[in-house]
């Protein structure tokens, strides 16, 4: 058994994670296709039942990432089921860490059951969101996951100019981060990503995703909406699993980034070859 | 350091786990009066979300328990807030083991995140008593203790003529089992308790209910409703948290048990004197 | 302007009501397509927010329905989200009075929004049944109908040769009722429901349903699984908004219903040649 | 019969209402002291059901009110039951109108069946805070008031030289308006209520409430932190009915205002006398 990192280094091979939102639906409730999606990412971003996900959904969602070989991380998201956590919530500090550790048992519990272990942990919307700009909620999300697992990688935007305060707060706190693209959106010139309000600011087309991911793992860039290109070092490339074509998406890219001969592995497992 | 059940044996020294629910708030509304609880009880009963209980009751009731000295044990429930879980709701296997997985995996996240481990499990309110009557919804608790931690004992109903199927679930499953008595319940001749639509069924002297629970730990027996004795062996006794003299009832229990000589500690404390 | 019922009768023509389930979206989480079963069927009895329906999806289905010229009845269901209300509950007479109460208001205001009025009410779920099977509930669900509008007809389920406590509270407590039929379930020789335990007890083909729902209307008979018949009068037919091809269900009963002269009309319009 | 605020106005009698939140229990648990706040306030601002109260609550604190001889209005707040109501979220103008929609019909659904109309509209915590400085938020309640009723008044903040859009969007909207003070909190020279972040801000001592509901009835003015007077015209004082001391505060309040001459009454009763 030999270091990937090491092998890959030596014979100049690029790596890459592909992450999806997964295990969204709510009791009788679907969303997403996730037996699809798990065929093509290696990391799943597992809801929490907070903002989405019931146990038993959970529960379903682990086994099938178990099975397809994808590595799982908890999703927490604000205590607001019918606004799907999209909606930004004044939230204190106490409220946050409690809420994130609360989820975070909750999916490691579920994982333990079936001989699994969380390998990252990703907020989900507006609280991804929040974490970004309020330095209140990054450390609280940050020292929630430390006092849970200080070995837990948490996953943040890549290659924002003005400070991401998620990131910030983990590596402060001794966490280690994942950095993630949004191959499906538009960036703008200043490394930020459109607003959906924007024209144009959702890519749908797999061929154009395709472009993007292939741009940000080979070169570290992106070519902006206005046109020029701007740097944005990635580590994991996020595909949406709402979207009816998500599957179709994932697999698209997958393949034209092996194509290209990059490894996509998820985080955990890079420094080993199996 | 030696061996307490040893010592106590040797001795003969009886011991009792006296044990209340407590993180029964919920936000802004508060249950109970947990911090005086606290000071008497050997074990807490900690809610877990689903029929009581935010994140940070959770917290800060495991917090205060840790200072206290207190052993923690999870609560879980059926999803029914509004309820208080005390409303019988028909699940499947399915719902109820992942239901409560997802439960224990929360509140023994927040416990690891102060250092503290959980001690038991016990179901509350309606799924108490279903898994005691209905053979699936106790299978569905015992496996998913045993797949959570085979090492967790599982509260059950003391002394019940008829089969208790959650004691059944959960030695066949292996687990061990904690016996139940309610020193605030009046009991029938068949050793069952008496509904809470019998008159005289519960009992809110502290004189009284002193007498029901020495009766209990010292003689294995407990007077019954029409007047007699019935056998009750009983490994740990319930104290209600939520009735506004909880903390002088139990005051009163553990103050009588102690002045008789028994020895007042949480289950999984009779191994070793600290 | 003429009566219909008189015009009917005098002509012989016969009337029936299709009625689905419609507004069972939560949030982000679309369930049907009632844009296209709005085209087919007369009645709409849209969740009130219990076991399904958020505030903007009820207000958009009556926005629909409104424009589709289909009636609107309430639709209460048990406060069980994850369960969708499909899931026994125990209640209290007061609990499911006041359940059905807010509902029934919520709903109500809503429709008043837009200038419109309730036209029936119909139970969800395991409220339907525990209202057909539990005498309490029964008289609670007819009591808070008859409180909140006393001219506001029950609809119940036809043709159960054991008493429908549901049928029998409503009429008592002085609410006029709508017999409903199941074309898409099959029925045994008892006159009940096939279980969706059973073999065949759904079923999926649009012909088969036809027939059914042909001999309920025309000849007030349904072919049950056993092979025989059993007398079934109805005057409203139950088509399943939640199956993927619910609109083609409902499609296809409409028009071979009116293809057999058959008068499609909500019930409460029957009165009344516009 | 004579008008009310005729006579009033002839003998130079002042009249204020006396409103306090109530209903804000749920399920197991209680909060304030409801039935003993009745007696002294005029109008009770009653929960809906989303921030606070259940429907089985909802009834009951709408049947003491009306044994009291106590205004009832509707107290809707945002989907939020943890928070109590009182977190800032991000709503759009649809998901605010069909939420107040929604809570508007319950409660009135409830009071209607016993024989009860609503006498106003007062939004609860985060929800009217955000519709005094969002215009969308504020615009979305004035139309959902209007489109259920457009006779029913909505109460608004008193007195803050910045704009109040919630008053704004009433009055543009065609709604009256009730002016509201808040004798317990302290008031800043700006005219705004001082936070609940500074010392002082709120005030505890019976004596001390009387003493500026008074100034802003008799005088139209109150006291400030720094020292000074600033002008206050309030046509309902608010009574917080959780506090634990809520009855002493509101008889305090009441008889101090009676002795003083001034008509106690509900805002939409001072136009008759009866």
């Amino acid at each position: 058994m030999k270091d990937i990192l090491q092998h890959d280094i030596q014979h100049g091979i690029k790596r890459i994670d592909l992450n999806a939102d997964l295990g969204e639906s709510f009791g009788a409730w679907t969303l997403g296709n996730d037996l699809e999606v798990l065929k093509w990412v290696t990391s799943a971003n597992v809801a929490c039942g907070f903002h989405a996900g019931d146990p038993l959904t959970l529960y379903r969602t682990l086994e099938a990432a178990k099975k397809a070989g994808v590595a799982v991380g908890a999703h927490p998201g604000t205590p607001d089921k019918v606004g799907f956590g999209r909606r930004a919530l004044e939230c204190s500090f106490e409220e946050v860490y409690t809420d994130v550790l609360y989820q975070l048992g909750a999916l490691a519990g579920m994982a333990r059951a079936q001989g699994m272990a969380l390998s990252h942990i990703k907020a989900h919307g507006a609280l991804y969101h929040m974490a970004a700009t309020q330095p209140e909620t990054a450390r609280a999300i940050a020292q929630a996951t430390f006092d849970f697992d200080p070995h837990l990688p948490l996953v943040v935007m890549a290659g924002t100019p003005i400070e991401n305060h998620a990131e910030t707060a983990a590596l402060k706190r001794g966490l280690s981060v994942r950095r993630e693209g949004f191959p499906e959106r538009a960036y703008l010139a200043n490394g930020t990503i459109a607003p959906r309000s924007m024209k144009d600011s959702s890519l749908h087309d797999p061929l154009e995703v395709v472009a993007r991911a292939l741009e940000m793992v080979q070169h570290g860039f992106v070519t902006t909406l206005e046109g020029g290109t701007v740097p944005l070092l990635v580590d994991t490339l996020c595909i949406h699993g709402d979207n009816p074509n998500a599957p179709q998406i994932a697999k698209a890219v997958r393949e034209a980034l092996e194509g290209a001969g990059i490894r996509v592995v998820a985080s955990h497992k890079i420094k080993h070859i199996t």
